[in-house]
């Protein structure tokens, strides 16, 4: 087993729902009375380390910190990044963290940061690693619904688009799940549907959810609605895309079934599945949901910046010899990594693959 | 109409000659007493969002912003910037205007910063939407004819290089063609002269000038010359080019023949039309130009964000169905824009193409 | 002559031992009380101009900035910024550090931080002028003895790996040869060993050395060991950069025969030199190493801004008519530089090169 001393944020598993609600608190907190925080990270450095760009995800944390009266350093673009070309991970992540107090990291290989998180001198926040992992995304998401529904319980939650291969969506089930009272509409075309990891999820936590194919059927019942993007390329041809495109494309006339009060969620940057008609509608979150991000945020860089250090179990399984089959895990490259799996279905603890 | 609450800075004529003014005695003032101002923008985030580089003009407004104790996010590529390529320009300027205070936006289109002021949550300031607008440009180089001639009156301005396409030269008769005693002699070969829309423009204001193909004529009357670079392709030849670049060429001797309280102004980076043997003499005032420029920007900082809001009119024209013909026009790309005409020549509200 | 009103960083030999041995100390007073100097540059920017990246020396300037409280600008990229690339050296330094308090800066070229310390407006720092010099690096390696080892005389020193182009351990030769009981032991295959010119300072410094073709045999009489890459193109031939490169190679097995108290140092990023279960070895200092580099650049950034003006003496020789004929000089391609030459060997005054 390896622990690290620090509070490290790699995925929402990590730490219970009750941990994560003290977050969703402490954020709401800071949006309504941010001058009582603008010193609370002062003479600390956060590092943000984005292996590949996601130029609004960096901002985020950097108005976070900057909002805390901290400073912040890193790269943002691994083309002119020397120690990103030259270097294994272990030797940047290491030196950087004995630099800064924080270390923020966005990588395209999955497990990426709970490989940083092993051997360094700082907490690590999980910005992204490839499509596995991003924490601080459900945090906003959850915060949004805290302030804009003033309750993380009882809703009718519509998930719309891609949920087959939804990072967003998946999390949200994850994190809402263990909440009481909510009822997800699952809204795809079949090809893209919930896997059924999820679905199994759900049962076992005892959440209902139901099964749609018609956005304009379903947005009725909804009090949230969380689009995401449909990739062209994930369908069978390209005549099924553009028949069912629009089927999931949220514009005035389906908006116009929705409740008074339903608020319409989306991660950004969307591309055509909300047009920008919807934008003015009040029942438009989109935008306010982003900005509630700087305090997610916030609240995430305070509480891992402060928390009492805990031993934070890294890799609970047994060290292993085996290679992880996923080839976008970060152990294909970095081969210094102990490797770890666990259960019986021998889960890679780096970017959770089932090797068995 | 499109009005914003804000004081967006995307043209010198959004405000009056007495506005402006008001923003040449505080850089001054700044200027002369810095640390009273240190504080000024504390707590405060800028956004430099430049769509295409221009470090220096970036670094001179984060020095500023740094100088008034305020922080800074942004990025300087496009290349490497997700925001910038893969999202339209609405989205991106409306999330990091709810990250920041103020946004500074360098463009390639023509419009670009106006376009985003439309919908941001912030004040805008145009650092250069293509070879359009650059307000903060001539707000620096009225600074320094105020601070090094002591006035912005009774001046002798030679005007020297590319006249016909040059930006800067252009904004300087609009900026000062409303000060009293103002005469400009408009140094150029032919084929670069000053359109005739700004000739037209400061026979209105009853400004004089006139027009000379020699510099080394010219330069004994001067008060102030203003060098611009002109480039080969402007020319019809090479051989044409060869031949005219020497005339237009600050050089030691040429230099002996200007009065000895003449200041030379260059907009910066030069190429060869002022050489580096020139860079000694005190009469050379084009790198104190760009050093003043951190204390101009410093005043439209704090400007910008102290004035009381004011309805902002952005669009003032009808709301019309049409495509400006400009190529390089932000409305090409970004599809959603409300398109907006004025005046007889149907002039186009983003870039000012004339589209009748 | 051509003198700097400022305390410039170019060389190693720009100040004697002592008042490198002061910045040591002071560095090592801040690494123990870091509180005592959070507010030490408060008000002050710093501009990193990085000509080719370098990420983690960018970072640990930024860092060391960032902790005493200062505020950070610049570039790291030549390819995305304007400056770098359309302008000359002398144009873009003179004015970024009209902008700045202390001008950090890194280029390809050799000798291009004193051609910019020619002109500048505030102190320049070399953080690298292409394989010339690096004296901040030197620097935290001396910190890193100074408080590893408690002294910085009477050591047994290993230099290791590629001697002949190692432009780290050529520096670490001339900053210790000037301390008392420094016995270096320089561990190389033949192709690769210390230049005589080295050899020569050290035996007019008194400074006693041995030569070693085998890192096992050595290890075992060092107080400190300094491992550098040695790069295959160096070698004749593949097969003999296969041969000889695991004689080269750090592995516990050598480190097994290394006293109890001897330290591990490396200037990073390493290759495969060391390997990585070294490095948990507590005689593994490399990381800690690149830790103390924060807290050195720190001293000299203190030192540089706080240190009365004293004439700095950037060309001591006379001016002369002649090209350099290092191809990496900056004489090259800013052709403006007064060049300058001093010795019977004409070293060039820009990047060391003997021109007879």
């Amino acid at each position: 087993m390896f622990t690290s001393k620090y509070t490290n944020v790699i995925d929402l598993t990590d730490y219970g729902t009750e941990w994560w609600l003290s977050l969703v608190k402490l954020a709401s907190d800071i949006y309504d009375d941010p001058d009582k925080y603008a010193h609370a990270a002062q003479g600390k450095i956060m590092a943000t380390l984005f292996y590949e760009p996601s130029t609004r995800t960096q901002m985020s944390f950097q108005t976070a910190m900057l909002k805390l009266g901290g400073t912040i350093i890193g790269f943002d673009n691994p083309a002119t990044s020397s120690v990103a070309k030259g270097e294994n991970l272990k030797d940047t992540t290491k030196i950087v963290s004995s630099y800064s107090d924080i270390l923020v990291m966005r990588h395209p290989e999955e497990g990426a940061a709970k490989a940083a998180a092993l051997t360094a001198d700082c907490p690590i926040i999980n910005a992204g690693d490839g499509s596995h992992l991003h924490p601080s995304q459900t945090l906003l998401d959850m915060l949004t619904l805290y302030r804009e529904k003033g309750r993380l319980e009882d809703l009718t939650i519509g998930l719309c688009g891609d949920l087959l291969n939804g990072r967003t969506v998946h999390s949200m089930c994850k994190a809402l799940c263990g909440f009481k009272g909510i009822h997800f509409v699952l809204i795809s075309a079949p090809e893209l549907g919930m896997p059924d990891y999820i679905k199994d999820m759900l049962d076992a936590a005892h959440c209902s959810y139901t099964e749609e194919s018609s956005l304009e059927n379903a947005i009725g019942s909804l009090d949230m609605l969380y689009m995401t993007r449909v990739q062209k390329e994930r369908f069978s041809s390209e005549e099924e895309y553009l028949r069912l495109k629009d089927v999931y494309t949220l514009d005035p006339a389906k908006l116009a079934k929705g409740k008074k009060d339903l608020i319409v969620m989306h991660p950004l940057p969307r591309v055509d599945e909300i047009t920008m008609d919807v934008d003015e509608d009040p029942r438009a979150m989109y935008f306010k949901q982003a900005h509630y991000g700087v305090f997610a945020r916030m609240a995430l860089i305070l509480t891992v910046l402060n928390d009492p250090m805990k031993p934070n179990a890294l890799l609970k399984g047994e060290t292993a010899d085996m290679q992880c089959r996923n080839p976008k895990c970060i152990t294909q490259k970095e081969k210094y990594l102990p490797r770890s799996f666990t259960g019986k279905f021998a889960e890679c603890e780096y970017c959770s693959c089932r090797n068995a």
